[in-house]
């Protein structure tokens, strides 16, 4: 048997690449074809995953083998492509549906269809299941359909996926039992949930906790300030084995926490789950707290040259997507501040290009840190 | 020198009592002379406190000696009664004004003065020392001030006390370095805080984010049910060293977590913490939640005798502070429910004495354990 693992990205490519590692033949279907030779001539395209490198070295182009379309005979086929969010905030299942009607078109008998990518409660046994069942003309019960939260952080993804457990659940119990006996093959720790719902919605609520703690922690960070308390010292007492305070920050980047909570408030089968609502309102609402207080330390000085030191979408790091930082350099340009941006892990030619002036730290006025939060006055 | 406790409640009598067990001597102030008969005479006043009777058996008479009047020539006087909140849910100081003005008269130079009970942010400082040098006609400078939240749960309290940080902070850096010094004497980890509004702040927002996470855990707990997901399994599925989501419920009791929030929520010097006050008013409302779930299990018939099984304010307590099951009962009764309770812990007589109808287990039709939510049908 060989596996397919449609979606080369940062949680797809670590995913196949573990798969290989295991011994187990892997297609690995992206179609971006520069990814698929860089993959094929042993090349790791995220350099940043660091135990990324070996493996692909070892297996890419032999037992890995990456290639733009979707391959017949596989007996496994893992999706694992973005489900992200329209600019209403509903989520989108454009690359979803195409790379599952592409799995439909060489499905077969038996065959097993697993979806690690996060998605709205439900979408594994609708959405998918009809998009399978309408291309491949076969009927669940003729092939096997589950759904298993990828669990992974970049930076840190082939760690995360071998050592957290893996949850499982399948569209009906012949797909769980099935789909755990796949994972259980090459991770140690995979855990069987009642159904695919029950696994859909415990990454929706995983990713939901963060959002509704960091937004707790921004509350808490304001209200620390406005009576002159130093909120990161608070959360260094108060934290213990019963208690995790979060860190406050200028909201939530990434490609996941702050996507999920939209799942639950986009869908209108349920109640409107207000408190994971406000806890998204605020998040982002902290862009304008830091405008204003940034505003206030720089006795509102068009003169000051402010630098917004590292502008990933968490600590050092040079993804940006849905970088809070890059968002929080055009508020403060649109307020009239004189803004730039540092960080170690972009040229000034690459900053520039992304559409932001660039400045050496020495030459700054003010240094601000949107992650430790700290503001330095030259 | 000796030391003072004032207020022998469940956070100070364990108090009184571990510093006795470390060899100093202790006078326990309590106005209930009962009580401090009980334990002049060896008796724990609270046997759910199981590590207390030795304690108390040991030293209550001797090394701890209870009395209802403040005592002078104590060197350190520790404050620890309760706050709660009046009816309009505002911070209600009577028995700490009460408590201070009762140590500010037997005050004198060089004195350490410590505040245990939960306070809003700032209270020390301000209203505490006040009533301090209102009546004792001293000046702080002459005496020490400073706040060390308590941090015990009920039916753990010894354990907790000598197990958990001990956080300290003064209202001038002389009082925090003397109360340190003063817990160090009989506690294994005393961290200092830069002041004693960081060490305020630090235990509301301990309670608070209980409090936030317990309502995140009920709005998921309600969109679980809409999707017919057990959210106890997605909870044990989703947590571990990086998530923590809570119990869910019908609410939350006791004295501590449905109260501190409220120090925030209504002070009104920091900015409305929307958040934490959506959180509490979301907790309150899950009453409405399950007397209409249970009027729906029950097909909304008042011939069904129901019976809520455990009335504490928490699993296998009898304390009854803010017990949301006794809120369920009186709900359920408005609503027209034939509405009864069982909890091993109490007899007939005394559910019956608190205005609640008792009813043996296996004479009910419909039993519902408002910790774990599981409704049994007869």
């Amino acid at each position: 048997m060989s596996v397919a693992v449609i979606g080369l990205g940062r949680a797809g490519l670590p995913l196949a690449g573990v798969i290989a590692e295991s011994g187990t033949y892997v297609f690995g279907i992206d179609i971006d074809t520069e990814k698929c030779d860089m993959i094929n001539s042993g090349e790791n395209p995220y350099p940043d995953e660091p135990d990324l490198d070996q493996i692909i070295e070892a297996y890419g182009g032999d037992v890995l083998y990456a290639t733009p379309s979707c391959v017949p005979d596989c007996g496994v086929y893992v999706v694992i492509v973005p489900v992200g969010l329209t600019p209403d905030n509903k989520p989108d299942f454009k690359y979803l549906e195409k790379a599952c009607r592409s799995v439909g078109r060489v499905l077969k008998e038996d065959d097993l269809v697993i979806v690690e990518t996060t998605v709205p409660v439900g979408t594994t046994e609708t959405l998918v299941r009809g998009w399978l069942e309408d291309v491949s003309g076969l009927r669940l019960g003729d092939f096997y359909l589950a759904h298993s939260p990828e669990r992974i952080m970049a930076g840190m993804a082939v760690t995360r996926l071998k050592t957290f457990p893996k949850i499982v659940g399948g569209v009906d119990s012949a797909s769980g039992l099935k789909a755990h006996s796949f994972y259980s093959g090459f991770l140690p720790d995979v855990r069987l949930a009642p159904d695919s719902r029950t696994a859909e919605f415990t990454k929706i609520a995983e990713g939901t906790y963060r959002d509704v703690n960091i937004a707790l922690a921004n509350e808490l960070y304001v209200a620390a300030a406005t009576y002159n308390i130093d909120y990161h010292e608070v959360r260094r007492l108060a934290n213990h084995a019963f208690c995790h305070l979060h860190l406050a920050g200028i909201g939530v980047g990434g490609h996941c926490v702050p996507v999920y909570p939209h799942f639950l408030i986009s869908d209108n089968s349920i109640a409107r789950p207000e408190l994971v609502e406000h806890s998204r309102v605020l998040n982002d609402g902290m862009i304008d707290y830091w405008v204003t207080r940034i505003m206030f330390e720089i006795d509102y000085s068009p003169e000051v040259k402010v630098c917004i030191h590292e502008i990933g979408y968490r600590p050092d790091t040079a993804i940006l997507t849905n970088s809070r930082p890059v968002v929080l350099y055009h508020a403060l340009k649109g307020a009239g501040v004189d803004v730039y941006v540092h960080d170690d892990l972009f040229t000034p030619e690459e900053a520039e290009s992304l559409g932001l002036r660039w400045i050496e730290i020495e030459d700054a006025d003010f240094v601000f840190n949107p992650f430790t939060l700290v503001m330095d006055h030259a």
